[in-house]
């Protein structure tokens, strides 16, 4: 038997905001226990899972140092990370330089990802008489509309580096390959969006990242 | 002739967004001009508005003391503001405090408001194939979704106090009060809100709150 890890992450495989979440606590080097909520099969809707977390919402992670609330909404944990373990920082330090870190981040993380999510794609393809192309196609809207966005601004300006937001990853990053991961998983092409590709080799060379790949956790489908 | 504001909003009257912002103006004091973006009428869309931000999003805020880039997104505009003017402070100062309130702003700032943007409406009315009632009762859905999501929180989290949290307005009473003004516009009525309703009222007992009642701004119909 080995001690539990200070993290219990409740976590789904291909899960956009759970995979933030892995690589936030990879990249601050915190090591964590994980439970699957199998949202595909409605595992979020469990009364197990409820009792942790009564929104039946993934990512929830758990702090076994904290007062044993769970956590929850993935931008919320990374900045609760970012304090509790300031290195390596997940922000600049300037206000400047915060706020378009954190408007890159939620560029996506609330103006894009949050219209693909499974309760979404409920309602629509029921009361709102989607077929699976209309709901395909819907998905490759808001995902094509965030990441081309988020191209327009990376490549117009000068703080964008090697990663979003200069030389080391940030939120924005955390975000844009968050947002990418999901897109390969759903076998979508968003055409015209070089820098994010460029960023998002930068993202994979970094083992945190590399080792968040929905593919490689608990749960994914057979390659 | 007075000097100008140091902040200059891009704003309309009835935007959710540009409520939150100014609302976090008025806590902290800080004077601004206003520029009215129609985003009724498309301005959102005209060159001259582009040439501030090229994303073509509103809320935009310049501030005439920074490097001039305009700062986006309505969450990382806040966090800034409590960044460059801490007091009265929009976070809790502890860690797990500022998880919380991060939390319950995004539940509705990411999980619910994205969903009924009139970009979302453009979609939907169009290539969706809804009718009005369709996009009325997608706006029920959601805004009740986020509204009873968080309902359910206030409600049940002991750190819920005459405020989100404690005995102050934070981020999430900001978000709170943003999504109830637009059911208000749209004379939406959620049901089963008291804790929301309730914080709601102890909201509009403060002037930055009421002054940013969206019927009391430029453009606003006669009532």
């Amino acid at each position: 038997m080995t001690d539990p890890a200070r993290f219990e992450l409740y976590a789904y495989w291909r899960s956009s905001a759970t995979y933030r979440v892995r690589v936030a606590l990879g990249l601050k080097g915190l090591a964590r226990d994980e439970t699957t909520v199998d949202i595909d099969g409605g595992g979020q809707h469990a009364e197990s899972f409820r009792r942790v977390n009564p929104m039946g919402a993934i990512p929830a992670l758990v702090d076994r140092e904290g007062d044993g609330a769970p956590l929850t909404q993935s931008l919320a944990i990374l900045e609760y990370l970012d304090q509790i373990r300031p290195e390596p920082p997940l922000l600049p330090a300037d206000a400047a330089g915060r706020a378009r870190v954190r408007s890159l981040a939620l560029l996506l993380a609330a103006d894009a990802h949050p219209l693909v999510t499974p309760r979404v794609r409920q309602y629509l393809t029921t009361t709102g008489g989607f077929d699976a192309a209309a709901w395909r196609a819907w998905q490759i809207q808001w995902l094509g509309a965030g990441l081309q966005a988020l191209e327009r601004r990376l490549a117009a300006e000068p703080a964008t580096g090697t990663f979003c937001h200069g030389e080391t990853p940030t939120l924005a990053d955390i975000c844009l390959a968050s947002v990418v991961v999901v897109t390969r998983v759903f076998k979508i092409e968003i055409p015209d969006i070089p820098t994010v590709a460029r960023v998002m080799s930068a993202c994979e060379r970094v083992e945190a990242f590399a080792a968040a790949d929905p593919r490689l956790q608990p749960g994914a489908p057979a390659q």
